[in-house]
């Protein structure tokens, strides 16, 4: 009984928080204007400057309307217009005109959609998919489906065939590597278009789901002792920092894409792995055991890392480990991943939650305290936050309803 | 009669640092198979990765041809011979086969000089000048001068004419920008290929000398009150978090090297600018008045950065900050100068300086706790720190023998 009351506390918790963060950016962000979002946001959500991050756009599109179709109380005409905006500001601007591939897409644009910046990597695509997908779900445009398709395409073109239409050169001393953000993403995207899709589109991606699995696990290294963020072709290790780089909020997260890859798949032995590897031995090793919350860069060897940043605490770990090991626990009821996730879910709230203004500092120095005070940023949008927040008051929904029946 | 005591003091304190830094980078960074320099070197000297970076190539082979020919007790062979072969391994790799440009510098090879990475500025082709033309002042090989005026004179083509060798493209939405790295290190070239060379060279690159201080000036905005970092082509301020960025540490650098401009070129009002705006407002705005030390970023209108370091204290903009006082103290006799030198070399040398291991922590946090424990990285070499330490030799020497005399 007591147990049932604790997961009914973080499911009331998760709620007021969800609510408190759609309305400090429903609020804030909005460019009426000319549609998107501007993301750079001050601590008491003053707009810090214009630019307009793809990234950022993509998600919050995104965001809007998961949060549309899948909450009631967030199926509201404000939450649909502003993703439509936003959809169509994206359709508009993303893809940049004259560049090496008409499907690459800018990092960074004006408020009134002109390119600023471009990457030479695939996530402005990535994101771009996201948003046109989940939007065709909400307005049923099947045109608009068909293009976040054809971008996929494109990027697994990219990935897996020839990458010369990012505008990369190989020079003869870069080592090719593989790094673990590229197959968690893909899985990311097969899972978003094939969700509740019919057999055709979940046929042309199993494939590519398959193979960004094995591409994930490729990288627990050292006989199982740890996970890398970048290895081989081969699938070994690299030498020198690169390859000793470990990222816990990554690994945390390719933890939770597998096990939902795993419940849609029935994969028992992938289940084991997601959680042992990537979930649980991420969180040891990643855990600060003198001042509690995830380092952001750690060095298998124990060498410090070159990221200056490396110590600090950022927001988007702790969202990540939250998803990973409510999920945990929601799929084999071991009690030891519910108490990981409390602990969690109390650094996180007490640190990174602004009771004052509204939704969460994102930057904290390695000892807690805040150290970048922004809502949003080039990189911190409506996403994590958000996204920790709806799943964790969905799998409380779920766990609940079991409890009761 | 104290007084001189204290300058004594300094001297001899900047003696001892400058002989252990040495020690420790002769000891632990060449690369006596292939030549060049390792430079990400941990806490107790071991090298924990091999990549071998231009910038920190192309500093130590500077700063040891500095070393050997200014400083009698650094004239050896050892530091001859390390030189050389730093030299020849740029001369042999860094040049970057069938890139856009034949003078374009990769800015990371492999230890055995295979490129890694190019980067679309120009500063690895600075450092490459800087190292070129002081080499060629121990070695007295000419073509080793001409060679360094060859990359200048195509760094100049790429600033002031055309950059497309530099592989940049413009976009429609991004602002046209001067940052003020680019005219800082092109005076500092200046002042390199001029200094105590024929009226041939100097004359060359007079106009260009000028242009430098000019842009550099165009830096202080607001009235005065401000130096900023990124402006307009045209002088005014740019929108947004790029255009209110200050970034002490550069500032005090800039103002450092205006103060030589004017020792060469007797301009009074140009010291005045260089101390007041320079040097002192950027420390009155750069100092950590809670904790001690120079912020790394600011905004000047008092937003927080959204660089993730910014209230770190690096190593670097002290060692500009203690060049910068005690060389406005020597060309002014203004004892607040001294009283400011005083202050930074007491915060630099009590928390960089690591006594048991040798060299200086290179990054510290906002409260002065090392961050980061290596004594070099991807961008921490053997420069700032030797070069602050010999150039405050040199003054405190001078100042000492004009107080004898």
């Amino acid at each position: 009984m007591a147990f049932v009351m604790k997961l009914e506390e973080y499911r009331e918790q998760v709620h007021t928080e969800l609510d408190r963060i759609v309305n400090f950016w429903v609020k804030y962000s909005h460019d009426t204007q000319h549609g998107g979002f501007f993301t750079c946001i001050g601590r008491d959500g003053k707009v810090y400057d214009e630019l307009k991050y793809v990234w950022l756009q993509g998600r919050q599109v995104w965001m809007y309307c998961r949060l549309y179709r899948k909450v009631e109380r967030f199926h509201k005409q404000e939450i649909f217009d502003a993703a439509k905006a936003g959809g169509e500001f994206l359709k508009q601007f993303a893809r940049v005109p004259g560049s090496s591939s008409p499907w690459k897409c800018a990092f960074c644009l004006t408020k009134d959609g002109k390119p600023v910046k471009i990457q030479r990597t695939i996530f402005s695509e990535c994101f771009y998919v996201m948003a046109m997908d989940e939007l065709s779900r909400v307005t049923g445009d099947n045109d608009m489906q068909a293009e976040a398709e054809q971008m996929m395409d494109h990027i697994i073109h990219w990935v897996q065939v020839d990458p010369s239409g990012l505008g990369r050169t190989h020079l003869p001393g870069e080592m090719p590597s593989n790094s673990m953000a590229v197959p968690m993403m893909l899985l990311c995207l097969v899972q978003q278009l094939t969700d509740e899709r019919g057999p055709r589109v979940v046929e042309k991606y199993r494939e590519m789901g398959n193979w960004c699995v094995q591409k994930i696990l490729q990288h627990v290294q050292r006989g199982g002792s740890a996970v890398l963020e970048n290895i081989s072709l081969e699938g070994g290790e690299l030498p020198g920092c690169q390859g000793r780089l470990q990222t816990p909020g990554h690994t945390l997260e390719a933890g939770w894409f597998l096990l939902q890859y795993c419940t849609q798949h029935r994969d028992e032995a992938l289940q084991s792995v997601a959680i042992s590897k990537f979930i649980e031995l991420s969180f040891q090793s990643g855990w600060d055991k003198k001042y509690g919350g995830l380092f952001y860069f750690l060095d298998v060897d124990g060498y410090c890392p070159t990221q200056l940043e490396w110590s600090m605490k950022l927001w988007w770990p702790h969202c990540e480990a939250m998803i990973a090991f409510l999920m945990a626990y929601s799929v084999t009821n071991n009690p030891t991943f519910l108490e990981r996730f409390s602990q969690i879910h109390q650094y996180t709230f007490s640190h990174f939650s602004d009771a004052k203004n509204g939704e969460w500092f994102g930057y904290l120095t390695q000892e807690g305290k805040v150290a970048l005070d922004f809502k949003g940023g080039p990189f911190k949008g409506f996403f994590h936050v958000p996204r920790c927040l709806f799943m964790c008051e969905q799998i409380l929904d779920s766990l609940l309803e079991k409890k009761d029946s």
